[in-house]
């Protein structure tokens, strides 16, 4: 049996809930593929903007190499964008990452970590000047539901990071196992990277 | 101020990560109205079934009186059928309850307590046999997003939850607030209740 790839969740202070747990979903349903870790700074719980915590199975000391990162946002991306520590794991987990992956205001931090530098990139809509500000070496796509630059990804908010991440799964493993995961969990798929009514009803084009 | 409403998660191992997560992402993104509290038959983290755990805030005995609660599915909805304790705080909830709500195999809960009797109502499109089951007196209908039957919501598979969820908050407070929501999470709201392509791709119709 193949060996199951790593795919960690950061969690940090007021991250944001379905930013994360709708990708891990999606890697959650092919579990003889991936294997989940919750991953914080420290070994407690961690409590998301909207309330409910998650409780933390690794922290950055001892999390080893992942496959996969994913980087949720959430209001609490202010804060962490101005955290050493934060910065440093992602920083140091990327050159032996599969794929580095961001949901939302997540790419703020990617972008303040450096490994968007010279890249494309998306993020939430509505906080898209935000965003940009993090990232002054970044060509920043403002229509997109997600962006793919080498073996970095970034969604629009929220909801978008589900799409990606079944995005994820078939570069990673196949189309037919990313079309197996969305119709399992009667998720209607938006296929096209492209696609994106956001980015007009936030007046970014 | 108006008082917000109390929006209850239920928790139980192995319940499905996405059920539960995307529902409370989108209550929880009106906080002026909504306050949500995550409940559990004991003071503790449960484990997902795709792996991560949630806190639990409240259990069975001191959460008080919800507005709404949320019933997940998942594959521990096999064993909880058989928890009279959890179905009992289902049943004790019900009648003061604004709306009563369950995502996916959750509905075969709702079914065990008795508060489907007599009520249309629907379920995770691949599990749809073993829901059935657990509801003799409901009249089961295999082609829906979600089924509203008075002040009980129940919904297909997964991300079916989340287009409830919408539906709920509109119920609730008003169709405007519930699109705000969906803009603001970047999610393609289905608005349509009778929208269900899972039913056909699991041969129900």
């Amino acid at each position: 049996m193949a060996v199951k790839r790593k795919v960690g969740a950061l969690f940090f202070d007021r991250f944001e809930l379905l930013d994360i747990f709708g990708p891990l979903e999606m890697f959650g349903v092919v579990p003889d593929r991936f294997e989940l870790i919750t991953i914080g700074q420290r070994a407690a719980s961690i409590a998301s903007a909207q309330g409910p915590s998650v409780m933390i199975e690794r922290t950055f000391a001892d999390c080893g190499q992942l496959d996969v990162l994913l980087v949720p946002g959430g209001i609490g991306t202010r804060i962490e964008a101005n955290n050493p520590a934060l910065l440093q794991f992602i920083r140091g987990q990327y050159p032996g990452l599969s794929v580095l992956a961001s949901i939302c205001t997540g790419a703020g931090l990617l972008a303040r970590a450096g490994v968007l530098d010279g890249r494309r990139a998306t993020s939430n809509k509505k906080s898209f000047q935000w965003v940009v500000q993090q990232g002054p070496n970044t060509t920043w796509v403002p229509e997109a539901r997600w962006v793919e630059d080498g073996n970095v990804f970034t969604s629009g908010g929220v909801a978008a990071g589900i799409d990606m991440a079944l995005a994820v799964i078939a570069r990673l493993e196949s189309q037919d196992v990313a079309e197996r995961a969305a119709q399992h969990t009667e998720y209607d798929w938006r296929r096209d990277a492209s696609w994106d009514p956001f980015a007009r009803l936030n007046n970014l084009v």
